[in-house]
């Protein structure tokens, strides 16, 4: 990609770029998608250049895709990222010589680069990255153990958190996160496990139930040594319905 | 400002702008502040183009200020918008004449903007709109009877509704839009406006008091004729703390 945007940088949105926070969830694990170019020592969001003949959410889908091989994921944009000195010297002499890029083309590289943040969270068994056709290197890498990452990255995987927090109070979520049937108890920890912190169970109880979303059934669950917990599945018409209008607590 | 553009295009970020949405509240009134440029037959909203050397951030209340003559103003960043064609012909041959724009410079102006939204909610009476300094008119015209507005403008500002509402959901509002003491009639109706529809007297009573962010005064509304109504005031303790961690209703 880099040759190609140094022979047609007129077909790239000068000074703006797209980075993606891909949160994935599975078994109480909340993690993110991370790529390590292979000339640098630090990790990176999946990101790149918008073409100008693209719309920016369809940028965005077609950027994760050629850095990371994931396909198919719906991003929701977050914010955008426009510090002056975000990418200074992100593209030094050194590292341009690294990248086989003539020194005159790397001024298009070493403009302001302003960033607009893409988000989404998936369960990430079902999400394989594929850098069989990248020059990077794609892991998912636990959030609570993400290393040093370039430019403002931290800050931007910081901002999706938040935004992704914020959102498991508009609208439910977990229907493509858990198995078709789950106990509270597994409804409980994936809350918990993104919002790190200790949810309680009384209260939990009473929330979850008045969203409507559940549906008791009437089985419980297997290999449990005694007082084995009742299993539920989303209602899927009530889960719709609430995913379009937000959760009751609104006024 | 498009004289300077014209001889300083390098001076701005090319294929980026900031456009603002500004709702006042006063009396029962959700108003949006609109300006024309006086060449132009429709309303737009107030933005411009990034200095280079500005953090968007400032740009964004850099350029409220030059087309409004309005300041001190908290913005809030809320989306992006960077559809290939929603600047399509804007400044066609005709527009740009009218501009005294040259047509070879015409070409800054006519690659894609992608524009960066910006909201706020303040009591219009307190924001003095002054377009003295500005070349177009600058009007607060009521929501509900907004005109025809350029490009995609439209769909900025119903997508800043959108989060305008939405952050009712999150946080306290009215500190700043109602006078300082109020009656609960008073508070509901604020937040009927904004949300453009009824709300239950008893629901908004009950999750308006569990907030916990009201004091309940030693006074009662004078000029009433009859059951004349409490006035509360807001704990600004309790208040500035709900703004911080969000709405009780959180999990």
């Amino acid at each position: 990609m880099l040759q190609d945007i140094i022979e047609n940088n007129k077909k790239y949105q000068p000074g703006l770029s797209i980075d993606c926070v891909i949160f994935g969830f599975h078994d109480n694990q909340l993690k993110v998608l991370l790529i390590k170019v292979k000339h640098s020592k630090k990790w990176s969001l999946p990101g790149g250049f918008i073409p100008v003949d693209q719309d920016i959410d369809t940028a965005a889908a077609t950027i994760l895709n050629h850095r990371t091989g994931v396909e198919g994921i719906f991003l929701r944009q977050f914010a955008t990222f426009g510090k002056t000195k975000r990418n200074e010297n992100h593209f030094d002499k050194e590292t341009l010589e690294k990248l086989n890029i003539p020194e005159e083309k790397g001024t298009w590289f070493n403009q302001r680069f302003v960033t607009i943040g893409y988000y989404a969270l998936v369960d990430f068994l079902q999400i394989v990255p594929d850098s069989a056709n990248t020059h990077d290197i794609v892991e998912w890498i636990d959030h609570k153990e993400v290393p040093e990452l370039i430019l403002d990255h931290k800050e931007i995987l910081e901002k999706a958190l938040d935004c992704l927090r914020t959102e498991l109070n508009l609208m439910p979520v977990g229907y493509t996160l858990l198995p078709e049937k789950f106990t509270i108890p597994e409804l409980q920890k994936l809350y918990e496990t993104i919002l790190d912190k200790k949810l309680d169970r009384r209260n939990f109880l009473r929330k979850i139930t008045n969203i409507g979303i559940l549906k008791k059934l009437d089985e419980k669950k297997n290999n449990v040594a005694h007082k084995a917990p009742n299993l539920y599945s989303f209602d899927k018409d009530k889960y719709e319905e609430v995913l379009k209008n937000g959760l009751n607590q609104g006024w």
